[in-house]
């Protein structure tokens, strides 16, 4: 259980890193959206770091299939199952690992939820290509919003300690899939590029931070009190692998503001009501106000390093060390672009949904 | 809907700032509990927060009732209704602001949400009042924890720029509930009554910062990859008004964080498997490790001031100003703490059933 | 766990038959509703059997509290918690019975389940009084389907073998809450009332059944495969106490006939599509048709009898007699009416939420 | 939305009759028991009718493949994705009937649900074939249930009008899979076999009925007040496709009943707790007694029959006629059989995670 997302466009994603494939099965989509492979294709190749983001060597070739749902050419109402298998997957040197929790990791965690019959190759269902069966979910999800007019981008907007520039939405929508990183912020993107560099040649991994922004939201959307706007997209983006932290609009800076500075003045401007700041990250108890909704994810460094690091050994219940060797990404935030993207769509889609406004047929 | 909140352990809240009584119906409490009205009023009441906190002054006498689910003294296994009845309210200022949005407050999104029907009187359903219904049910969860051995602690850590150090739980344990603003700093909280007091003078208000802690969660609750502990705690603590974000463990510092920093190696104390550093505050992968699970969150500040704010008055669609006259905390961060207490026991109490570890029947 | 009902529309239920009160909350119903406590009292009292229907002597007070979300007469979008009070509870007999079950009731199974600490007394969470917190839903939701022409009727249609002659639409709804027994057919009335008292006098009780009939229901409500709308509606018909079978349209009958007989041929009329006949209850794949929904259920007899039964003592494990004294309902069919509209009028409103028909604010 | 079934143990169907595949997702499902394609086999297999039911000529070779959720030969925990590719499926009659809705078919109403998108080809979603998932998940919870001595059993018990004499539990057992028409009852099965030759040989087709029996199962299971044991169970078996019925014990026979005669008294046997009788089928409150859970549904006879039928062109909103040629079973009763004992163990393994005696690990 917990596998599924949502409660009207609900996502259910199954898959391990080393098994034989990695799914999703979509249902609530409404009828008659135009989906081709290659749709949900593009995103899951944006998911893919550019070049010079040292990232992992092994090679995803990630095909997506659709097994349901569409019909000549269009959705039919009925779950959609996308699909990518896995290819090129080396697991010769798990085996020798299985007792050893790499820390930072799932393993041990898993281990013990499971009982050590969960597959703990390449970190099993704990890898971070489960996020692909999100990227395929949010691809369908971007383009539901896309009949409402609503947009989701994403950006990384700190690498190690390296933090960009504020970036116009403009800037953001041309410069962060050109960046190896993700990063609208081309200077930023050098520095960051840098930082991951070194990082790699250290034997070491690094984190970083991905801003989430909703464009023409509509207001109304979201269930207080519990159904929050911000609740849900947080429990849809705390299940991307690595997250530890959540905020929205003026975030964690809240606690030393006062409410003459954080408060959001209303005003009219071209007949509409609208923030004169955006303080709130466009949601006002728990509810979508208009303004843009604005996320920021924390994501911690990849646990994966090849320097040795200390652990237990679980079939002896011994001290040990290891070394996590294999390919890896130094940093896995410019994928978490993406991922935070679809996650953020997936969690309007259902709202959309729940509030009436997304059309059971699209025509 | 959106009103309730866990899956096995179900919470549903009613009940509007100026109505005739906060509510709340918990479903999926074991049976054979015992549980008397004084068991929440506690709770219920150390919600309030102390003298000299500059709290509001409307009196909340919030005596707790039982209306169902307890017989003999015990919890039947039957859904449990809980209620204050709400008195002292006074609606006189509210009609003249009713088409006058406060900044920062839900005014704005429930009008257009529910079409100008919802009950605009001090907040109606998005007022502070509402985390009553989380205290009471988190009352229960608490209890229901202490079965397994399970401790959930809350403090204020910062409020307005002044931090508190760090303390040890026995610390908190003692000091939090004999400060007024619930911090286990001493030096620290006498500052933070300065900045509330200050603020106050200014006709203004102020944010801050609460950390929750559970502590002997065992190893194994989270169900990845979208039930996750870190985002069901986190959709549950982004129910709380004014929380803008929510992070764990090393949280957002993360960001700037080497690998080799941020990962907790295992080790082996008194015959166990522990981490050394709790970075990943207690949970990996999406399931608690058994470390403490460590949450925080940030609160913003009140959004009602008495400084003149600028608005939009909806009725005419002119632009409008007003001050918020009446009595209102110039920092809900102190009533927060026990909320946050609340809000991760009623979620670990989901989990712990959902794990199959919380007796149906308590003997 | 287990006391709500409905995704969108949730019902939540709580109370015990000699506890302080029977309550629900409606969570989901849209802003602007037109409501008063008379409009749910109105549904209340037509629960309460006719004159002469051999009902129980208990008096039923009940009189509705709205305790939530309605403000200046119109629901506001927040939950609304419903509320009758628990008088005239004669709990003396109870205490001795604790621990000797009463064949066919779920004293057993309560036991149990919930360890010995489920309240007994009258049954209750298990009594029929629990009925009134479904009805208080119903109430609300046949408002709401008013809104988009939908219509709910329910009629007695067999006690204790008599079955009533077929009627039409007009006739059930004049004559149905005319006659004690909820029976469109007033000679089938007549006897069925002589049925009735056949049994009281001999110390028995007697069973029968309902049919529900929804009007207007527009095609395509119902989320096959799993959510179809025969699925749901039974499912809310089971949680009606004493109800052992439900069927839809041909029904059970079904099982002898031929598709040629049992199609529904499609024709035109009215310049609309429609069938020619309605073996399929109105629900085709799980969806509605447009036909009218036609449900039945059948209804066990009380299982309370003032005629000697064997059982077990629970408390010596030894066989054991008794003869349930108190005041029962000889036959709960006629109340069973009310609740049989309830409950599909609640699924109903279920669905049109789901399916994006019904409105979320109500102007 | 609509395709997931159950709340710990949930199963996500997905493909249509003549799309590329049949699938299911279950999660939820405990780690640790062993499972091979195989073992789903044969329930797979089981499904198909034996020679001489008059079923079907299309070929369902129906290749069981496991996508996900299985690690060296036992479950992981995580969800587990299982397939059968669609082969032969000739979907060439379909696209001329396009716009004629088969009278008792899904036909009209997916068209008016869907706007005219849905996969009309075999019926697509709403096919027999979607059966085929049904069976698949259950058969992973007959075998979590097997860990708890729980057996599910269905048999056929009436097939156009001829009906079954009651058989014991062995030759149930024994029996039916020996039954090209999964009757226990060796003559009345030659009764149906001949019924069913009859209404091929005149173009038509008839209906039936099954009984499922669950046999230990444990006192306690179900969630009343709406997640009762009926309820959910008769959610789940109005999935299949063509039940129009569903009843537990006594069933609709109670409407003529006395409760003295209806009520199933306790006596002790073996030094347990039972009923003389069962006529509550094993339920009561909700809540099963520990006797064993009878169900039963009817089936309604194919709508596909040869005859010439009426409807009406939904291009041209015309009178038109239509005789579905193709392959179809006369009679999907025996085929029903399997998927009742797969929806009774997929919603019992749900109750045995809600109550918490499924263990969450299979040592």
């Amino acid at each position: 259980m917990g596998n599924s997302l949502g409660k009207l466009f609900t996502v259910t994603s199954f898959g391990e890193s080393h098994g034989s494939c990695m799914g999703t099965v979509i249902d609530g989509c409404p009828a008659g959206l135009p989906l081709a492979a290659e749709d949900i294709q593009v995103d899951v190749d944006r998911r893919k770091p550019g070049p010079g983001a040292a990232s992992t060597t092994r090679v995803e070739e990630d095909r997506v299939e659709i097994l349901s749902g569409v019909f000549n050419g269009k959705t039919t109402g009925a779950p959609i199952c996308l699909l990518v298998w896995n290819k090129d997957a080396d697991s010769s040197q798990y085996e020798k690992m299985r007792f050893l929790p790499r820390p930072g990791h799932a393993d041990y965690t898993a281990f013990i939820k499971y009982g050590g019959f969960n597959d703990f190759r390449g970190g099993g269902r704990f890898s971070g290509r489960v996020t692909v069966t999100m990227v395929m979910a949010g691809a369908i999800a971007r383009k539901l919003l896309g009949q409402l007019g609503i947009e989701v981008l994403a950006h990384t907007i700190e690498i190690g300690g390296v933090k960009a520039s504020p970036k116009g939405i403009d800037e953001i929508r041309q410069n962060v899939y050109r960046s190896p990183v993700r990063c609208a912020d081309p200077e930023a993107a050098a520095e960051m590029i840098k930082v991951i560099e070194r990082a790699k040649e250290e034997g070491d991994s690094i984190g970083g931070a991905v801003e989430g922004i909703a464009l023409n939201v509509p207001a109304g959307l979201g269930e207080p009190i519990f159904d929050t706007l911000e609740g849900e997209l947080a429990r849809a983006l705390f299940a991307i692998p690595a997250v530890k932290g959540v905020e929205f609009g003026a975030g964690f800076s809240v606690a030393g503001k006062r409410g003459s500075e954080n408060n959001d003045p209303f005003i009219i401007r071209d007949g509409k009501i609208v923030t004169a700041t955006n303080n709130a990250g466009g949601i006002l108890g728990g509810i979508s106000s208009g303004m843009p909704v604005v996320a920021r994810v924390a994501v911690k460094p990849t646990p994966s390093i090849s320097r040795t690091q200390q652990t237990v050994d679980l079939s002896t219940m011994e001290s040990a060390s290891l070394a996590v060797k294999g390919r890896h990404d130094v940093c896995v935030v410019p994928r978490a672009v993406t991922v935070v993207e679809s996650m953020m769509a997936a969690t309007l889609c259902d709202f959309a949904l729940r509030a009436g406004i997304m059309p059971r047929v699209i025509k």
